[in-house]
């Protein structure tokens, strides 16, 4: 992803990367008004940074993970304990244990460490960069586009899933609009998804989230959003406030699109009726900088996300094509 | 409405009245954390306390006005001159024009000052009792409703119009749930709706904006939201995010009402699309509390209203009764 450095060039970086003995990450926390990278020589200090959201979303918490192990093979290190202690950083990501496994493999069948890490970060990024292939031939000039949360480089060590059709066709020189709905509570798409547009030059406005139908109802010519966990019949779990937006893009005939790795789909969940929803904290909602924002007493609820059904979904952009709710068992194949 | 005093007691207070030789007005600016109570006995103070937004809502503008007008009589002040100060308050609300012409006639025709705006602002209450008595009927023991900003006893003196069929449910002894979506990004829904469902003792929950699907598709009875301007075929505005939920609303088959007096009905209007929506500065997006918390260089959207279509409206609660899209020019007559 292009990003401005502090000294007022622009790199090419990524979420999480290796680089002269050291791992490398943009500390997300400080986003979106200031880029600070951060730098690791130890694998505990790396699970550290995933347990304290220094570095998130599922891919590159994955990725982050490997280039831990990959510390842990530099240093001679004990691998089942740095496997063990690195698994602990988080809860449910299924990427941070899959990812420290395939390490794990990996050094033990003595595999160098840098080069095993790149490789489970390359894979993750390929995936995104054939999704943005394919989803970039949808994006015409002159066009309108939505997105919702984050789904981008950040989340994915580079490129991202939604945004990735967004900067292939950028990239294309192709001229177009998006607007990222700000995602309350707590604000991925003003504060990582705009940021990531405004560091590409992709021309953008942050809307609030209930203006969805507002700016549709004048003309929106797609959405595509990210996806967290797919069922095997096209329902699919997203950031609260995807359901809404799909059933106002159903209304006004506005393609609908999901970008996502085939990983995401999990085949055993069969309907969206399966997924259970995260309830997060009250305090997101109600407390901003340390200070209460909601009445005393007033109780808030925060589900985390939605499950959106199959029927609003015009097609999943993945990094094998795009495929239609009734056509996602093919990608099994 | 019911608000807990600083001593602990509950009172009924109104959100603008006259005791005592002064006008009295809760200072919205402090809600919800604190209830402050302001006094004024000069009407260049209540022009500036409506200025400046100690106190808000279309209909108690109104009513502060005619306070203001008041006391202006009371003084013996030069009627014309306080009239001229008094609407040069706020640039837009009909009702400061309104109220203040209306006063000036009283006050020339010999009428009591005092005597005058209360009759003022118990005509306001008065419709919104009767709205509360049609819509109260509509709700059930068990019900879960849903709303959307402040249309609450804050905006227009005492009882309110989306509130006002919770509050006379409530006082028949129903038991029901309210979902107050939070609204975005001036948070009414938060710091109002949920300030004044508290202290009526109504079981509620802030949610967030995006998350009325989610919801709505486990089971949500009715919706209740206000309005700021009803064009002739049923069209109407109101703050932005009214129309991506009645369009859930429709998609679930759930009862959308809109609660207004007849008086927000605009005859000459003969649909949406001649209402011209005010657009909102950016900062109320992009900053908190002095704060900037979006991307430098990432510009944001803030339509304050929406326009949603007749077809998706069930009923129009009004002071006179309870009107279909389609019924609505019997309400002219």
């Amino acid at each position: 992803m292009k990003a401005r450095m502090d000294d007022g060039t622009t790199a090419d970086i990524k979420a999480v990367w290796f680089e002269n003995g050291k791992v490398r990450m943009i500390d997300q926390r400080e986003l979106p008004l200031k880029l600070v990278i951060v730098d690791f020589d130890d694998y505990r200090d790396v699970a550290e940074a995933i347990r304290n959201m220094t570095t998130r979303g599922a891919p590159c918490i994955g990725a982050s993970a490997a280039y831990a192990m990959c510390l842990a093979g530099l240093a001679k290190a004990d691998l089942d304990e740095a496997a063990k202690f690195i698994k602990a950083a988080r809860p449910t990501a299924y990427d941070l244990f899959y990812a420290t496994d395939w390490m794990y493999a990996k050094l033990k069948s003595g595999a160098d460490p840098i080069d095993a890490a790149d490789e489970y970060a390359d894979i993750t990024v390929a995936k995104c960069r054939a999704i943005g292939e394919y989803g970039g031939k949808l994006i015409k000039d002159g066009m309108k586009l939505m997105t919702h949360c984050n789904a981008g480089a950040l989340a994915t060590v580079d490129v991202g899933t939604a945004l990735a059709p967004m900067r292939n066709a950028h990239d294309a020189g192709k001229k177009f609009f998006v607007y990222a709905s700000e995602t309350r509570p707590r604000l991925q798409g003003m504060q990582l998804t705009a940021w990531e547009l405004n560091q590409e030059g992709i021309d953008h406005a942050i809307i609030p989230d209930g203006s969805a139908a507002y700016y549709m109802s004048q003309g929106v010519d797609m959405i595509i959003v990210g996806a967290d966990r797919i069922a095997a019949n096209g329902d699919f779990a997203n950031k609260i406030g995807t359901y809404d937006k799909a059933i106002v893009a159903k209304k006004f005939g506005i393609p609908f699109y999901v970008a996502a790795p085939v990983s995401t789909f999990d085949f055993n969940t069969k309907t969206g009726k399966d997924i259970v929803i995260e309830q997060r904290s009250e305090e997101e909602m109600t407390m901003v900088a340390g200070t209460r924002i909601a009445p005393i007493g007033s109780k808030a609820l925060n589900p985390a996300f939605d499950v959106t059904t199959a029927d609003l979904v015009t097609g999943f952009i993945t990094e094998k094509g795009i495929f239609k709710p009734s056509e996602i068992a093919e990608m099994k194949e």
